[in-house]
């Protein structure tokens, strides 16, 4: 397991929005900086933003987890509520953008959020030059796109296997009819992984540099995050749940081979870690 | 926090375990190990019996925790139920080290046990030079006298602080009344620290090298396995739980010191971990 719910704010979405932010002369981030997120890339922003003394816009959905408006706003973020899509709180940072100059930080559709996560795949292929698979959930596909390219290039005949829920398999969907394929709707534990379509560029590198993408239940979802925990005393949120769960129930012909499981965050609520320990054991 | 609690069997005690068995010639070793524990140092011999191909007997408490008389067994070790006590039990081994001539691996008051505990406080010095006070659980004596023993020497005026439940004050007793003093009953939920009488070394130990004991109640510790659970998402048993119960409910008078908890293990059931976020969350 290559353990990113341990990062400062429990997620992986850290090393992109730094990689980013950090690439913006010291004079120009002092315009501030605006993002669309759902929670972990705003949380990772808004950590940003106090590390670094610039202000921090977070737009989130009206549906957001109250918990994940408490962390950014604990790092002086400022919250505002719009939609309940990614495509509609986006517009809405466009125009703040627009309005207020300040710096937008796209949550995966840029190649230095891309570059940024994909210093996963390095550490991985540091830590184990012979692994054989890694397992990666796919949100907008901006963690796989940049594990990908780093493994790809390093050893190429490792496999990439990306990972998202039935219900919200808009990656999947696109790679097989050959063109971004938009979801009408994605309902997903998964909150994380919950995106409507994925990028232009991290659709374009999932192309290449991904041999496979599984799709896991709800069930199998709910149930990876209680095995994870009982096993090996890890919590981590269902996004992550989502690649633990495509080891367990999809790679059982596979035994043998050296694979990395991705866990993406750790975000999970107790009250939601309660309800599936009371359901599972 | 000093994480023992992702040790392979999850808990501090294969640092002495090992350190007492590979003193052991290897030809010697073959008359197998034996010893008496409620859990957790069985696991470490039992475990290092399998390592090492050495047969390995265990004499548990009747009040064992069937989760633990099943991990020792998995690492095939065999299993003997003895009283309630640790003298109880520790006599049975006593038994069977001279009647099948079995090595014993005492699980506190040795000094290579000691040594191998201490390891951990030669790790935390080496992380952190600056380091201010180190609180560490009590319940044989074995860990503190090792990490008391590495500190002390390495920076003397570091406070080393020991920490035991209300309800199994066999150390803090002793220190005070200046000779080993046995307590009737011990019943608390840190099952690790329900010794009811220190070791005489690990005695000497304690009253030259640690500057304080502390004594934490029964709600304190359950309190402290569901705040590190929810602040850092990180599981722990009731034994080491004393320990942060110590640093929340006592250290508000020494802010801004460098403080270093010693998570000793994490094997809590799942039972009682989803008992007590029933109760506090």
């Amino acid at each position: 397991m290559k353990l990113e719910n341990y990062q400062p704010i429990r997620v992986f979405k850290i090393r992109g929005a730094t990689n980013m932010i950090l690439q913006i002369p010291e004079d120009e981030r002092q315009r501030g900086l605006v993002t669309a997120s759902s929670g972990n890339h705003g949380t990772a922003v808004s950590y940003l933003g106090k590390m670094l003394g610039v202000p921090a816009t977070i737009v989130v959905p009206t549906t957001v987890v109250e918990e994940k408006v408490r962390a950014m706003q604990e790092y002086g973020a400022s919250v505002i509520r719009e939609g309940r899509f990614f495509d509609e709180r986006f517009t809405k940072a466009l125009e703040l953008q627009k309005s207020t100059g300040a710096l937008l930080i796209p949550p995966f559709d840029n190649p230095h959020i891309i570059a940024g996560q994909g210093t996963i795949g390095l550490e991985i292929f540091e830590s184990l030059t012979d692994v054989d698979a890694v397992i990666v959930p796919i949100g907008g596909g901006g963690l796989i796109s940049g594990i990908a390219t780093a493994i790809k290039n390093l050893k190429p005949e490792a496999q990439v296997v990306g990972v998202e829920p039935e219900r919200a398999s808009s990656m999947y969907q696109s790679v097989k009819s050959g063109k971004i394929t938009r979801l009408t709707d994605t309902t997903s534990i998964a909150d994380g992984l919950a995106v409507r379509a994925p990028g232009e560029l991290t659709f374009d590198c999932v192309k290449r540099c991904v041999d496979e993408i599984l799709l896991v239940s709800e069930e199998q979802i709910e149930r990876a995050v209680y095995t994870t925990m009982k096993e090996g005393h890890v919590i981590i949120e269902p996004s992550a749940a989502a690649a633990v769960a495509a080891l367990t129930e999809k790679f059982q012909s596979r035994k043998g081979l050296k694979v990395v499981v991705v866990i993406s965050g750790g975000n999970i609520s107790l009250k939601m870690l309660h309800t599936i320990l009371s359901k599972y054991s």
